[in-house]
């Protein structure tokens, strides 16, 4: 079997984006839109849920939000003037409809709805003693111990409870909560994950992206900045700020790829970023060459840096089909790489006897790099000189990204020489961690107190890593599980 | 709209059958071919839950038990030698894919899977108190009370917790329950719903009706006994009786409608049964007509022993179509009837100018006798006299049957002279209480310690009613809930 | 793999069911009643077309009326007073949904749907003539063979042109049509097919049974005549008879299984006809025994003759599952005869000990017989008596029923004796020829000039079968053929 | 309601991609494959047909390539080393499957398939007479009339009833039959729509656009010649070209927008050649600007040619999502331009405060312009400056493209200050048709002989339009249909 999408299957992956709206016409309409455009955060599963003043209404699916949420009557079934939102992607096989957010509880206060951008870091953990304890869980999601903190939680009001609740779980968060009588966002203290606010008209948003306001015409406010808890309710909005103040430690790597182009990020065009990263990496690792050619389509912002810096000509050396399949039957072994060009076809004419410089935003595994420089010189290429938006990327992600093992990244067993060779590239550079730092407008990276979390290029992680430490220790944390088909 | 099946429209309905077997190749297999036997007791959902001795696995779908374990692949997917199943009939909104059993948590003793034939009486009461506790509900279902009082429960064993759970709840219960260890079987102390058990080589079943061990080829051992828990595991087959020792009252129902002709009830055979109601009618409440007519299919059982007593002939008076349609859209005001006529049609030829005698098992609302006696009118029969297989259906049933409210129950606001007025019949007669006890064999109604439960047609029910009677002082007890589509 | 409906599999198959209105409000949801009610001529697939004075409208799809013509919207596409419909039974792979009716052409003389029961016996041969002229196919179906030579025609008027085509095919067809100005019903000369007209306030109706007009609440007027062609259209309703008369040659089978037994066939209840064989059956093949026990459920009637005759009394020893499935996966091999219990299991309560007469309708390849004949010993019967309500099938039908090759038909290859054996039965008897026309009214069967087409219990075919005979000299009568996934 | 995709809703249309293999391992998953890189030309339906040496096998479906071709069996019921497939765009609502090509006809020589690219412009005509002979027709596709003339021509050899069916129909069309014997491609004398040729080892490839070609790894051999019929078949390969000399004139459109920029077409690379317009028009209608922005996707080419031509820097001012969605519900009065914004976003941080040159291929309505725009104004942009690679498109095309009546085509009703006036552009220009010749390579349009088509700039339609005309003096050509649901 071959796919039409090997460049895609290469890339870290963002596994969630949220999305809220508290007291607006067709809530859940406006949340479908915003869920829309943050679908490059998460494209295997959606939900909604709202809130009619009475009951709550939820519809989730597998699949993309434009596939469930355009459906004649579903946005309809979801009444109410609050609703909230996610999509996320998932890298294992229990991708079970009952993990697919917004989660749901029934609480002595009522219903409460949550939807989770991040990873709860000490979430095994906490699910054994909740278990033992006699809590029964829904999901296999880590959110949902969040969902049990609250509701076997001894303070008295729902706020305390959801206070209580997150000075016991460890990791990234960014939070949209619904009650009956409000709406809650929050984000972690080290703002892992980010989380935006917006006004349209009268109505609050809360969103993963500043694209998902402007999708739906609702005006940028602020973000919800690292460790608060905006409260939304009939009697206007307020913060509270519960955790002790620690450094934040935004993820670095939304500059690099989640984020949409035409997102802001904590005050940065991800569009400029991507294109001082592309400048900076002209200046450091320069290159004698007739074409600079994106991969596309993330790589595009960069080569555009990387071409306005070096005067050598951008060109689109490589076609992207619009057509995405999943899999065709390989017809037979003569014909190769078929995944490759199904989906990215070389401009030969363009490439023919040509020195080219192709700039990608990272590199995982490198299979598809090693695809990419191939096809190339099978388009003529007579040099192939590859240049990364980003630093190597040598540890895994625990804060709600999808990375590989650390033995698959290329760039945790081979050094840039060896990495060169395994792509079968005539050269290969990376933009420096300060070059990456200054792209997004510090002088250089802090290193005691750095400003961003950059753990999955430097291992340095911003908090304990309670499940992985269990886990490196003994593999007794599995639970018994149910699999449903 | 109209639909083809009214005369199934206004019956009592049985709202759950159960199967389940230990240590069998192809368990689940074997659960599917149980569950389809027993579709009669359920027509909305079903599910199945093996366990292969180290996962459990579970597929639960809407609809009938041919056309979701028929598919290909899903039988495979429910590994192991140990399997339960269920399907269920419900009567509200609420029927949602969550609500289909097997239940399944996962304690700290490892995973549990509950399938139940019942209703719990106080089940509502238990779980205001459960989530107050911090509890969260996976389904609006009375049986998960019965889980989460397992997992909270202080004891330490499961067998110990399992009967502390079952000490607090009130009701009908036959349960199959599985734990990684093995399978318990257990029927509230009443035996107010029927459970068998049966031998298949070295396998165990434990099934709602003997016509699940004919179908499977399974041997029919004996009764679970009212207030007995029956375990099998590794070690053998052992039993339990927790509880202190009542009467029993298993539900006469069963022997005049729910259970299949051809299944074995407490001893009794179901055709030879309601054969006997039929000939006992025929003593208590003869007429002069021509023919004996049964309403299909439910009626005809008691048309033969009618038939035979009395000497007038059995004839198909009604032919009943093989196939099932949901609905139709009505043509114009021109076509009347048509609801009724789509599935069953007067077999006008042999009906013309003939006094006829209409054998059904039970009257509840009225309005499909009405049409049915307007059927025989209409094909040319001369005196139309009805005669039923049963009392007067007069009371609610709380405890595992879909019953109309009272107001709606035709014997309820009528005496018998109104009901025949109300379906125009030229009379109408109900077998007595006695005459009922006495075709299951008793001499008659022991009316100090009643040896069945016959609440529907005398309103003694023989437990108590905690969350009716508070909800006749108050409707307080609905909770605040998530509404999925 | 294991089905659930054994006994269906070993029965001649009625091919067909067709049914139209003229001039009705909601034609076509008046069609999708009267296939509903037809539904047991054909289960796998229909189709409706309707015209509303300018344009046809036609849906089709495989499986049952009731799930394709109960869906919103599809009545509602299909608008105008006039429509036509057709359910199908097929034998061969070749279901594809082009094959299903009414199939429908432009002509240029405006659109011509057929809806068509029956079977063309030298349609290949018309066919390849055809294709040899330039006239391409739709369809693998014989009823294209007509349009075609409707089409091409050289006469002027439409009704010249059908009458044209229509005298060169042979064979069995009861045909619905309809054009821009009219309806046309018309049965072949011999009357092979059934075809009835009804009356519904002004509309008219054609339909295969009685007992589709008795589901709609129309009148039976008469029987559209052999060799009569019936016009409707704006200034009334008239009929043409342009073939030679001959006598007429109706299907004796649709007495003995095919009709529902509350239609009225030829002026015949089909319910009393069969009580008549049964009673036909006692007198002539008497046995001591202690039930008469009917093959559910076309066994009925038959049984309910034999046990009056007799004085045995009439029980129903086998259950028949209302719950019909396809396909089970086979747990086991300890687990034997399920394909017969899932539909149909014994009543093992009354069978025990007792000496039973089995009746039956036909038998067909005898491989059921067999089971149901060990189905009864299993559950104790000590004797075991088969009566069957037709003669010996011993030849196939080339007039629209599906009948195997004659070397599976079990009385093609076996005496009746061998027959008995081969079921291993106590007793087996079959009514005989002049039994079967004593009940349907005749004196006794005119061996000259038959009254009945009898050909598959006598082997005296009423037409030529030109393609047949084709075949028998040589196979080159296959097409080249598309396969459509 | 609103969609997702309103830039590519404003474009014309080409309506069919062809794709044909010749003896090849897996012909059916190759032309899969080659369809999926042809999908661009027809997003509608796919069909494929193959042929084992003894059946052919079809199977057709409305949606895309990726969705019917991957689904599992599928390919593999599609047996054989011969196949060919057709993609589809269709414009009106008879989208019914019977219209999805590859059509397919069993004549009197055997089967005959048929992928057609282009249209005819007198099938009405044709197919009227046609039907007054008795030909009955499967759909009201134009190219089923091609396959009625096969069949009745009187010629004796399938090629010369071929040659006497192309002799008869006038318009454009590039063609893969497939016979038993061979496969037979052809292109119109004219020219007018592609078609080219390839190698893979010693499988022949026949195509619509090289694209194809590239994807599954064939080696470009030639274009197939206007008036050229090409055949191969088990003797080997050899071209006829039965129709009078006349000069070819290709369509020019497909370097505009239909092809894929990394195609070859007539020699030429698509993406020099719509560079070459980018910088033909910086020189033609220059602007002083901040920032050249393509409109996405198909005007980067372009962009780029204008930016390196001009020296105003390329830059990404609108983003594209890669999710594609169909509808959703419109909140609210408040959200407006939605369709626009949901897949494509201005990217405020850089177009802020700038001067901007917006790159488009073509304008047909301008409704999508109009949005555009003032999406540039609301982002900030305080100049817009439009410029269109392709000359003012003013009239329809009959020859396979699907585009709007006259009325509707804004360069049809205002010259380009009132275009510039409706897209509320500061200023507006086009390319001059000299302009576009010279970027093909010519040295400028020969006025007498016309190198290329370009009636839908020009009016100069290279055919007659016998439809056409007809319409144009009454509307009779209607034809009775039938509507299938």
């Amino acid at each position: 079997m071959i796919t039409t999408n090997p460049f895609d299957d290469d890339k870290l992956r963002e596994e969630c984006g949220v999305f809220g709206i508290w007291d607006a016409d067709g809530a859940a309409a406006v949340v479908a839109l915003g869920l829309h455009a943050l679908q490059h955060r998460g494209q295997e599963a959606a939900g909604i849920t709202s809130f009619d003043g009475h009951d709550f209404h939820s519809h989730r699916a597998m699949g993309h939000v434009a596939g469930t949420f355009d459906k004649d009557g579903v946005i309809r079934s979801l009444a109410g003037r609050v609703a909230c939102g996610h999509v996320r992607y998932s890298t294992t096989g229990e991708t079970a409809l009952r993990n697919v957010q917004p989660l749901f509880a029934e609480l002595s206060s009522g219903g409460f709805a949550v939807a989770h951008n991040g990873n709860i870091s000490n979430a095994l953990t906490l699910r054994r003693e909740l278990v033992r304890r006699g809590s029964i869980f829904q999901s296999t999601s880590d959110t949902e111990v969040i969902i049990h903190l609250v509701a076997t939680s001894t303070y008295r009001t729902l706020l305390d409870r959801f206070v209580d609740a997150l000075k016991q779980v460890e990791g990234a968060y960014s939070l949209i909560c619904m009650t009956p009588e409000g709406m809650i966002a929050c984000r972690d203290p080290l703002g892992i994950r980010p989380l935006v606010m917006g006004r349209l008209g009268d109505s609050v948003i809360f969103a993963s992206e500043t694209v998902a306001l402007d999708v739906v015409g609702a005006e940028h406010m602020r973000d919800v900045e690292p460790g608060e808890i905006v409260i939304v309710d009939a009697s206007g909005m307020r913060s509270v700020r519960p955790f002790s103040r620690v450094n934040p430690r935004p993820c670095i790597f939304e500059h690099v790829y989640f984020s949409r182009p035409d997102s802001i990020v904590g005050g940065n065009s991800i569009y400029s970023v991507r294109k001082a990263i592309g400048a900076e990496l002209a200046v450091e690792a320069p290159v004698d060459a007739d074409l600079v050619i994106p991969v596309p389509d993330s790589g595009v912002p960069a080569a555009i840096g990387y071409a306005q810096q070096s005067g050598v000509p951008f060109e689109l050396g490589i076609i992207r089909s619009h057509y995405v399949g999943r899999t065709f039957i390989q017809p037979g072994d003569q014909i190769r790489h078929l995944g490759v060009k199904l989906k990215h076809n070389a401009n030969r004419a363009l490439i023919q006897g040509k020195r080219v410089i192709l700039i990608d935003d990272s590199i995982v595994r490198g299979t598809t790099s090693l695809k990419i420089v191939q096809m190339m010189r099978d388009a003529g290429a007579t040099e192939v000189h590859m240049r990364i938006a980003s630093p190597p990327t040598r540890h895994s992600c625990f804060y709600g990204v999808d990375t590989p093992e650390r033995s698959k990244l290329l760039a945790a067993v081979h050094d840039i020489q060896g990495m060169a060779e395994f792509i079968h590239a005539d050269s290969l550079a990376f933009v420096s961690i300060n070059g990456l730092y200054k792209a997004v407008g510090e002088a250089r990276r802090a290193d005691v107190r750095p400003q961003y979390c950059d753990a999955c290029f430097t291992g340095d992680y911003p908090t304990r890593l309670t499940d992985q430490d269990a886990l490196d220790c003994t593999d007794q944390l599995a639970l018994t599980a149910e699999r449903v088909m």
